[in-house]
């Protein structure tokens, strides 16, 4: 017996029309080890809203008849042409019940419970999900759940990554994010040093209110001295960004290098001998990523993604790293949401313009069934 | 007893002078392991260039009294604050004729020897070398075995780190250089795939000539196809690139990704799961190296450096590219020069304009005793 329920589909037309909607969709029954989920509660995160609108021009869309239909720009649209012509459901990560089951033991286990999830469809009444990527939540809600898996996994993701790179502390950026609140938490459990990098002296307070040691803001004056002092007090040689455009890694790189080359004794034209290395993982600024050669050949810049990192990482760890969120899902991986909205409210202009903006404290939660 | 010669030093002061001069200078007494070598021949390579001019105005420096006396711009003045007021030396490599030596028996056995080296002070009549980097020469002539250093042992260093991280091809940009040459002659022994980007037809011709068999001109119209195509046929998904400013490393990723996602069967948003890996070995540009997000997140890019990577590497296998290089310096590793100058001819205007712009073919080759 199938399911019908509302869903979220963006569709980017190859003349650069993307247009976002609610529709009427049908869900198959779940075989296998698949579980059919009634979604109940889904974070709009930053890699959602790369899929949902990209770069298009929201300000200037039509919102009518539960649609968006706005431009997208180039060189975007023409980057974009993967995907276009094709109608993709959209959201990562959510919460919700269990009302039905493929005939695994796993599967049908679940029927009846309360799971985070991670479908790839979760702006959806209804979900089809992995059951062995369900994390049942026992008494603790899908509005507390609904974020179990893309923020604590990529925050726990970054204190793996540096273990297994002999990396003894971590730089990072836009470091008041709900993930950089979860990073500060998880740095402060395990003792690993941390330099957090936040744009507002607000933020800066809020971070040094949990107990950060580290805190600089961009925003002030003698910021370049601040990040230096840090750097030097905790040999953070190794960090991860989440703007991605502009300068932010070519600061932490000069920075880096400056600490280390001034402890050098005698000078190198090739720079110090001190290997820097941070990782893009996000695109909050999607424009290009300046790099100017001010610190030498020692330093590695890369890409990072949460997915690749935990087959890397390989199930042992991952089962790991799960059971951390599922013991602290309430404490130390804890997400804040601004707003809640409707599947239909999420595409409403003032609501859609304000969590684009993916400003700190400002995300949104959708309640499908809201 | 001590020896006295002239050499070239260069010289920046605090308010942006830089001085590059020829001066007197006395070499002390080779004491150990090391060996005096009076120089023969030395390359002016582009790694010698950043130190001895950088990005000084040559254009409307002064040329008198066999000094050269520039301005250095911002912001690099600023960044080069560690030699600030340093008397430095220049010159990594070159070759001449074992004078004098130490004690060690490996110093004293290549008294009266023509070897190269890699002194750091080879634009100089004497030079105090270390005879365990020192490379007997044999019935080859100095100008023959000046640069069996820095180019030939780079460019070997390519295919080692290839091997070492497991990559099957390789991608070269600005390929037509000496060291280009000499990748090509060595993937063509190894059987290594090489895509080689060049930059005008004439020099296709020239690496096509030598039996090149992917070599894309960048000056053509349909370059970006050309690319991709070379990029398939090779799955060269790693490179390097000597020029470090600008897009060359933008196209190169680009290029790689679209192969990649052409071969999906399915979009996704975080770009193909290709990982892709290019190195900087270079400055030919040195204004920013541009990233834009065109290419998801499966990419890395690091400087690379001969002496880290010899290091790493480790002494046996140094050990066998050096005799690689001696069995074959005057066919897979030959250099060939535009124009031999005096240390005197170095600060000449004409001359430093011309072998400062690092132009394909337009190497100078300095002979100090000339």
């Amino acid at each position: 017996m199938s399911t019908t329920g509302k869903q979220i589909f963006t569709t980017l037309a190859a003349d650069g029309t993307l247009t976002v909607e609610v529709a009427e969709t049908t869900f198959p029954e779940p075989t296998g080890n698949q579980v059919l989920v009634k979604m109940e509660a889904a974070p709009i995160n930053p890699s959602d809203l790369a899929l949902l609108f990209g770069p298009a021009d929201l300000e200037n869309a039509q919102y009518r008849d539960g649609k968006i239909v706005a431009t997208m720009p180039e060189p975007f649209n023409s980057g974009a042409r993967g995907r276009h012509g094709q109608r993709l459901p959209v959201g990562n990560e959510g919460a919700g019940e269990v009302v039905a089951a493929g005939d695994s033991d796993m599967a049908r286990a679940l029927i009846g419970k309360r799971v985070a999830c991670v479908p790839g469809n979760a702006f959806s009444q209804y979900a089809i999900a992995d059951a062995g990527m369900c994390l049942p939540l026992g008494d603790i809600s899908s509005r507390d759940g609904a974020s179990a898996f893309v923020n604590p996994m990529t925050a726990l993701g970054f204190v793996e990554t540096a273990r297994m790179e002999d990396q003894s502390a971590i730089l990072h950026t836009a470091a008041a994010s709900n993930l950089g609140q979860m990073l500060v938490k998880i740095c402060q459990e395990d003792g690993v040093p941390l330099v957090n990098i936040v744009r507002r002296q607000e933020q800066a307070d809020m971070l040094k209110g949990m107990g950060a040691e580290h805190v600089v803001n961009s925003s002030d004056d003698d910021y370049r001295e601040q990040l230096r002092a840090a750097i030097d007090a905790t040999d953070a040689y190794f960090g991860f960004d989440p703007i991605g455009g502009g300068k932010a890694v070519d600061e932490a790189f000069k920075a880096m290098e400056q600490v280390a080359a001034g402890k050098m004794k005698e000078y190198s034209r090739y720079g110090s001998n001190q290997q820097k290395k941070m990782y893009i993982y996000g695109r909050l600024d999607l424009g290009p990523t300046i790099l100017t050669p001010s610190y030498g050949f020692g330093w590695t810049l890369s890409g990072w993604l949460l997915t690749p990192f935990l087959q890397q990482a390989g199930g042992e760890t991952m089962m790991r790293m799960r059971q951390r969120v599922l013991d602290n899902l309430t404490t130390t991986f804890a997400s804040s949401y601004k707003q809640e909205v409707t599947l239909e409210g999420m595409l409403e202009k003032d609501a859609a313009l304000e969590y684009r903006a993916m400003k700190t404290g400002e995300k949104y939660l959708v309640v499908p069934h809201g």
